[in-house]
Parts: structure tokens; sequence; C-alpha cells
């Protein structure tokens, strides 16, 4: 089998392991709304990362697909989270769940996705590490809150920085692909450092891959992008293009455009393909392409210090994400 | 000590550990409303009912703190996620942490604080009972997360019978009670069947709790009870005392006055005390208190079983809620 097709047999073993986990009747109210979330398709990368990570040390893969599937549930409680608190009607092309519940249905929801995650961790009478993959779930939960918590203190803050934006998307992107290469390889019961590696690994693989969403928000093929180009601008986000741009402006035209801005919290439609060229201009794209790059190449220097494991995958993965345009 | 002198002696053990857990800065925006709602006082019922189920085995309560304030933590986000939920503005006299700060804050903090209880809890390594306390732990957090959204089914459903009403309570007030003294009893490693009279023992200690909680609603000193008289009806609310009235009236007048609390949802100020009156002519009140009563009798019956334990502060506690008249 190639790569995508391992990957394919890996993404069925997940749906199947979710459609399984999410069968529940009563109540209603609860268990409506998590068949519609979870078994709404996705790409699953975070449940699939976890099982290539166990499967890098030669161990079953399939040993991890409960841990995946926890993991999956924790991404999909803070989608849910996050969509009430972003007032997104849409995610994935469907109504979310407050636009097709309401928001209480919504807050309970992500509750109870926290729980049954936590249900379906291994215990100590089941794997040596249980503790220490108990404890990698909870430091993803805190800091994936955490994350959020600082992308929302940004909103409401003009005087954003880089460092700030690193430790942001550190715990909002970073953290959450990490706790997946770190619990998929204590499943395999990877030595300590190789645990250490695969965790490197996946910080520098989120840290490449939020750059790179920031980049593709403005430059991805409109058509193929499923939302609109430059919404990040129009919702004032403070992105890796805006504060590199920040930096670098010193035209009078690129400030005012830059203070309208962080003052209005975003740009108006009117402005973003302006906004664009400036960015154009200044050499931000291609800075925001170097960097994700740097992440993307530090990513796949950690896979090489793993001698004789079954990286492949990793790799692959890697290169996937790295060369999408959408 | 009196009885009294030890549940002081306790709670200001758990305020303690409370505060040195909720001492974290950045960021703000999370970490501030963390303190608000933790520091806030309150009766810590939960975490000292944990501390006692530890003692009543002859352990040291000092090993169940940590536990005990993990239920505390899980305990308080139900309220500040059920308070945007019913959007209630004030909470033990204070604003609630949505009106105070925002509603995105106070979903998240309810989120963090999920994680900061799982965090407290034994790993395997510093105790036997590790998995189990963990379960304990999950099945709480789910269960309780099914009890409140059957309370929101119920207020759209005007079909609501006892069964129902029972189904709720379980989940929503006694299962978080039967954690406490589960994980309290675990971490004295009480054996299995002694474990099960403890959890027998505070649930029914909840159900009682609950219905004297209904009770109270209409039949307390309002000087003392801290929240308007009759809120239940005011609301909507199916209480123990609406729907045994239901199940007795006979007369139009009830029939007329029942099904306008129904219908819309709850009665408007002016007919509270007449509903009160009704349901003190149909034996609502007498029948609620035996109800309640009958709850506590089984709690009490239950520590009976428990040999040469030391129950007399659970007694104690529970004689302590059974006189409460607010």
């Amino acid at each position: 089998m190639d790569h995508k097709e391992i990957y394919n047999e890996y993404l069925s073993k997940v749906e199947k392991k979710i459609a399984e986990t999410v069968h529940l009747d009563e109540p209603k109210q609860l268990y409506e709304p998590l068949k519609y979330i979870m078994t709404g398709g996705g790409k699953r990368i975070r449940p699939v990362l976890t099982m290539i990570s166990t499967a890098a040390f030669a161990a079953d893969p399939n040993a991890a697909i409960n841990s995946a599937v926890a993991i999956e549930l924790l991404h999909n409680f803070t989608l849910v989270h996050d969509d009430i608190m972003d007032q997104s009607p849409m995610r994935r092309g469907k109504p979310t769940v407050h636009s097709k519940w309401d928001e209480p249905v919504a807050i309970l929801l992500g509750d109870v996705m926290v729980g049954w995650g936590y249900s379906l961790l291994p215990k100590s009478s089941d794997h040596p590490r249980a503790d220490q993959i108990r404890d990698e779930f909870t430091k993803g939960l805190i800091e994936v809150c955490e994350g959020q918590a600082y992308d929302m203190q940004y909103n409401e803050k003009k005087d954003i920085t880089l460092v700030d934006y690193f430790t942001m998307i550190e715990k909002k992107t970073a953290k959450l692909l990490e706790t997946c290469g770190v619990i998929g390889s204590h499943i395999a019961e990877a030595p300590d450092e190789e645990v250490e590696i695969i965790r490197k690994f996946c910080y520098n693989l989120g840290i490449g891959f939020q750059i790179q969403d920031d980049l593709l928000d403005i430059v991805a093929d409109q058509s193929k992008l499923g939302k609109k180009i430059g919404l990040d601008l129009l919702e004032g986000k403070k992105t890796f293009l805006i504060l590199t741009l920040k930096n670098r402006a010193k035209s009078p035209e690129a400030l005012i455009l830059l203070e309208e801005f962080f003052v209005n919290n975003g740009l108006p439609e009117s402005k973003i393909s302006k906004m664009a060229s400036m960015m154009n201009e200044h050499g931000v794209f291609k800075i925001a392409r170097e960097k994700s790059n740097n992440f993307f190449e530090a990513a796949k220097n950690e896979l090489h210090k793993l001698n004789n494991k079954e990286t492949g995958m990793l790799l692959w993965l890697l290169d996937t994400i790295r060369s999408r345009n959408h």
C-alpha cells in the first residue's frame, strides 16, 4: 500500500470507532448534536497523526484508536465552543451546532465531549503509560483553552507583537498536535527521548501549518478555500501576515491602512485587496512562506533524529500538509 | 472537637488548597474569573463530603484534598455554564461570570476548570485506585451534562412525569454527590461493597436534598433564602411539587392553574400565592416533606450498614442538611 492508502485505511478505522462512540440515544438534546458534529467528515488529521505516531515505533496502530478518537473529540469540542464565541454560523459548509440548535445545546455538547474523550483513554490496568497519556490529554485541554483566551484577549488589544502571536498559536494550534504525537508514541511505549522528538516534530508541524493557514487566508484559490478570501482581515485577526507588515511598514499609506485595521479591529471588504497588495509589496507573503517552510523543515529534521524508525507516514503527512494550496 | 469544628477545619483546608490551585496569572482573561468564581466562598459541601468519606474509613482526610478540590472545580464549572444557559445574572449574591465578563469568557472558564480538575486527580503511581477515581470523575462529568440536558429538554416538554423528574435529578444533583463519596472512600481504599454503601448514602442524600430544595423554593423564610420565593414557579421548572400536584389535582380551579403553568412555562408573580395555597390544600408540601425525609432516612440506613466505621461526620452532615430551612 502507498501512503495515501495507509492514510485512508487509518481514516476508515477512525470513522468506524467514532460511529461506535457516538451511538448514544438519550438525552436526545445532547446526543443528536454529538452525532451531527462527529460524523460530519473531515480530514481527521489528529487521530490519524496519533495512529501513525504509534506505528512509527513498529507498534500496532490499532492500539491507539481509542486515544485517537479521544483527541478528535477534544478537537471537535474546541470547535463547537469556539464557534459560539466567534458567533460563526457555518463550519465545513454546514451550520454550526449553536446555529442549528442553540447556544445552551452547543455549550453542553462541548462539555460532554470532554467527558467522553477522557472515558476513551487507557486505564493503568490497560497500559503502562496510562498516567502520561492522561496527563498529556489534560495539558492539551488546558492549553487549548489558554490559547483561545489569548486569541480573545488579542481581539481587544491593539499592541500585539509576533511574540504574543507565537504564544497564542503554540497553545491554540500546535499543542493539540503535540498531544497526538506524544500520546501515539506513548501507546507504542517509545523511549522518553524519542517521545520528545515526536513532540518537537508535531510542534514544528503545527506552527508551520498555522503560518501557512494565515497565508492561505489571502493567497489561496478562492474556489477551493471554502470560505471568503481575506476573512482574517475582515475579522481583525492578528495573524502572522499583519504583524509582519506592522514590523516592516514605513510608508504613510501602509501605516494609515494598518492603523485602520488595528483601530477598527478589521477592514471593510473594499480594502482587502489594497491590504493584500501592500503585504505583497513589503515581501510579507514571501516571509510567511519562508517562515512556515522553516518550521516544516525543522519538523523534518526532528524525524531524521529517529534512526531506524518507520517515519515514512509522518514524513508523507508533513509533505501533504506542506503542499496544500487551500 | 465537635462536628461543626471538624467541618470548619476541613473547610479551611479546602479553601487553602483552592487558593493555591487558582493562583495562576496568564492569560488574565481566563484566570481572573477563575479566582473570582473559586474564591467566592460557599459551604463547600462537596469537597468536605469527599474528605469525610475518606475519614470514615480511618484514613487521613488530607490524602483526599486534591480530589476534593477537583470535584469542587467540576461543580463550579457546571454552575458557570448553567448560569449562561439559564441567563442567570446573579449567583450567591454576586454577578455571574458571564454577566461580569461575557459569555465567551464564561464558556472558556468552565472548560479550563474541567482540565484543572483532572490535573488534581491522583496518578496510578500515587494511588492504587487512581483508575477508579478518574472513572468516577469522568462519569460525574458526563452525567451532570446529561442531567442538565434533560432539564433543558423538560423546559420545552409539557408532559413531564415524576419518573422523568427522578431521571433528571439523579444525574443533575445526586450524581456529583455520589462522586464525592465514592472518590473519598476510594482514597481510603475502602472495600468495594463499602464504597457502594457510601455511594447509596450520597445518592439518597442528593435526592432528599433536591426534593427539599424544591419545597424550600416555596415554603422557606424569604429573608434567609437569598432569592425570590416561588422562583421555580415563575421560571416554569418542573419540580417535585408541581408534578405531584399534577398527579393529584381534580378540581377545575386547580386544573386551570396547572394548565396555565404548563402551557406558558411558568406563572406570573400574581399567581404564585394562589398556586402555593393550591399545593397546600392538595397535601403537596406534606408529601414533599415526607418524600425527602424518606430519602434522608434511606441515607441514614446505609450508614448503619457500615459497622465500626467512623460515620459520625457523615451523619452530622446529613442532619445539618436535613434541618436547614432555607
